[in-house]
């Protein structure tokens, strides 16, 4: 992503969407952002390295709540109004909002405070001693002092060094959109700009342990967290480094089925070709639930798709290619679907098998006729699709080819009454979300980007991957858009995870124009 | 199995195969066996631990060493020419003869003098140390003293009681066998009958380690071993302790087939449906292969099998029925081939999953596109199958499925070129060996039987498992029956091997019979 100066003219427009070029309003945002960082930018360093220094990680609940009440005395410092939202058992949920006199809208922002577990041993520098490094450490990165980022002489503008990177747990994911949106508040005070929405704010703690807390949570809080669209700040921008807004997610369930053979595992000699074989059963029943082409054959698995508006379709044929490159990346000769683009694939359900067993390969392997196969799948769901009626979906073509659907390991009067077995166990899962392209506010957070990052963001309808976005849905009865700042190599989830200075002027630059939308 | 007395009249004759009442001189040899063995049970069943109490097992180079010569002493004491054949780094192949003057004959007699590893813990009496027991041990068998067995008055007859049981590693698998041969020549010898055949024996001390060296051996040994039939004497007798002849072994091979997809791991999510699945794709190439009525639909697959000729037929068709009861014990609700029996299918070759992998399932198991997918398969191998012919058969089975087949990890590059990408990794592998039941032998040995059991033996065509036998065939050049004495419950290979005395009486007798064919 570019960093500074308007692209006038260099940005492709694309349509359908309507991305306005940035009004006046949220250029003077941006500038402000920028001289705000040009001239405090060991400032802002430091205060994030304080917010990383905070080992906010599932295992340390001391640390999760010293960051909440961080981050509460952070915001309530700008003008804020903030909560601590507390359950037994739960990570703080912070909340707070900012009231703009006269707004006619209010915007949520999400983030969460959590991060991943660490192994230090794994860590360049160790994972909550935030170290600021002029390249990637891989590519040999040097230490710098944050003061490394001060200008010259007081008052004089530095500009960013766009590859410098912080590195520290949380660095990327998903620390990062607080330290920006602080630094935007600043930078807005400081020239005098005040916020043209109103904002509510919801820092979770537990996202990275599967948000566990958060329906309770925000049945809670939803009376202080009504608003006209929430921004899920979250995730990475995409691998061009282009910024990107992302409408949706898709939902996820799982199942498990396992075929029987004999009781217990038999000589292959003795009995083989007598005995059934539940491997090759079992073989046999996923080869009919998918045909070559990569259809799901499973009746009825498309009917409940909610197909893509002509403003998703035109999203979609506007992404920059980049298929082949992946493919040959990956090792892919041809990839699934007759040639459709991995985000039209991604808009349908998916049918996976994430696991195969059935006694051993290799050298653990025996002339045997196992006992049991077994095939763990799982189910990426689409706007439309209900996790439990998906599974049942899936149950009905295993009793269509002929199968005894059972829940429990059978007995032998059981195993004996029927040839063919299948005990089915059924996986935990939520249903996607994914929120219109024309939604009315879309224009006005693509001008913001824009003006943010110098190019139009590209609009992508919906994350292949799974998040439980659906509650903001569920329980707050407000739509979301995912709104991300961390570069994509910023080893989320990994050791040495970190964020570029690029990424986070970008961030700052971006809630600067949001705070003025 | 019943021990004394001519069951004449009781036994039911086994069309076609023309089995002769027990003519008198094999009567005789059976009254004289069984004379002998009621008076001189218990030096029996001294001499028998004293060969039970050397260690004979792969881990123990002198205790086979030591084995292979008091097995030498004991034949030459005998009468018969023993030999020791030596290669480096094989237990030694014990061979001897016994001319009987005049006799038309040669018959060759196979036994293994090793038995299987021991884990001493595991054992209720340690397995070097031969014990007697009135019943079987896990039914609360008393200890007896060896002496237990001696007649009430010297020179009087003492029945065997038929379930008390020898126990000690080699007592069934396979040193029963030679101590039934050693006491039937002093049966013999006692009552003044000479062999009516003449005799080479071929001891092997590495068969419970795969008769690594028995190729090598037997060529060695090969002038030594001329003779018109061999007596593979090893394994049990049947299930319902009736004695058996078994006139064939299948062979087998293996292969192992690794699908792949793409160079790493994928987010299910991410890339769910539109990567291809590895284990899908092996799914249905599995699926291809054999119908749901149990028929491999490998082209070719059938083609090299010898069928089975009218007498072998007629012999499975005189097999007791048992598997209404086995699919019952094995909770089986059907079997493959649509009704046909074991020893039907067993006659056929077979394609059995033995193993199967990808990634994980269970609590292990992640919502990724697995990289790869592997099938481990058995093939067992009936009369006329090659087994790499047969190997080649699948593979180019895979082949015509559209499948790029490889021998090693595939690169990038190999990758990228071909969607259908298959590793195959090919076993060794032996031939299957099956002795007609019209041999010109088989009625005189059959009789043999009904003389040592009093009832006729069941002619079973082939095992279902594979053993190395066709070395017989193929080096020697001489065809081979199995006649195994041990009973079914011998705990062969496990803990607490044993040997019942109804089975040892058996063997005695039937060595008898044999001697006097």
């Amino acid at each position: 992503m570019r960093l500074a100066g308007l692209a006038l003219g260099l940005t492709p427009l694309l349509p359908p969407a309507p991305v306005a070029l940035a009004p006046s309003g949220q250029e003077a945002a941006v500038e402000a952002a920028r001289a705000w960082r040009e001239t405090h930018g060991v400032e802002i360093l430091e205060e994030f390295a304080g917010l990383l220094a905070v080992p906010s990680v599932a295992a340390d609940r001391a640390g999760l709540a010293r960051c909440a009440a961080l981050l509460a005395e952070a915001f309530t410092r700008r003008g804020a109004t903030m909560e601590l939202v507390e359950r037994e058992g739960a990570a703080p949920l912070v909340i707070g909002r900012i009231d703009a006199p006269g707004a006619t809208r209010t915007l949520g922002l999400y983030v969460h405070y959590d991060g991943q577990p660490v192994s230090p041993e794994d860590w360049t520098d160790p994972p909550f001693e935030p170290t600021l490094r002029d390249a990637p450490v891989e590519q040999g990165g040097a230490r710098l002092s944050l003061s490394a980022l001060a200008p010259e002489s007081p008052g004089a503008r530095r500009a960013w060094p766009a590859e410098w990177r912080l590195y520290a747990r949380g660095a990327g994911d998903d620390k990062a959109p607080l330290i920006a949106l602080l630094a935007a508040l600043d930078a807005l005070a400081a020239a005098d700009l005040a916020p043209t929405s109103s904002f509510v704010f919801a820092f979770e703690g537990e996202e990275e342990a599967g948000s566990t807390h958060l329906r309770e949570l925000f049945e809670a809080a939803k009376p202080a967290l009504a608003c006209d669209l929430w921004l899920v700040c979250d995730g990475p921008v995409h691998q061009s480094r282009r910024p990107q807004l992302v409408f949706g997610v898709r939902g996820v369930t799982s199942l498990e089925l396992t075929t029987y053979g004999a009781a217990r595992p038999l000589h292959s000699g003795h009995y083989g070709n007598w005995a059934p074989n539940p491997a090759l059963e079992l073989a046999r029943l996923l080869a009919s639930m998918k045909d070559a082409r990569g259809r799901v054959l499973v009746e009825g698995y498309y009917d409940t798709v909610q197909p893509l508006g002509a403003a998703e379709r035109a999203a979609l044929a506007a992404l920059p290619e980049f298929e082949q490159a992946l493919r040959a990346e990956l090792g892919l000769a041809q990839s699934e679907g007759e040639g459709a683009s991995l985000a039209e694939r991604i808009a349908l359900p998916s049918l996976n098998i994430r696991g195969l067993r059935s006694a051993d390969v290799g050298a653990a392997a025996r002339n045997i006729i196992p006992a049991s196969a077994t095939a763990a799948l799982d189910l990426r769901l689409v706007r439309g699709n209900d996790p439990a009626r998906m599974q049942e979906r899936v149950v009905a073509h295993v009793r269509a080819q002929g199968w005894k659907v059972i829940e429990t390991e059978p007995d032998l009067a059981t195993r004996r009454a029927h040839p063919r077995l299948l005990r089915v166990q059924r996986g935990q899962g939520y249903r996607a979300v994914r929120t219109p392209l024309d939604h009315p506010l879309v224009p006005a957070l693509s001008s913001a980007a824009l003006a943010a990052a110098g190019e139009a963001p590209l609009l992508v309808p919906s994350l292949g991957g799974s998040l439980p976005l659906y509650l903001f849905e569920d329980v707050l009865g407000t739509p979301m858009v995912i709104v991300p700042i961390a570069n994509h190599d910023d080893n989320q989830h990994a050791a040495d995870e970190n964020l570029r200075l690029a990424n986070l002027a970008y961030g700052i630059d971006l809630f600067a124009a949001l705070l003025r939308l």
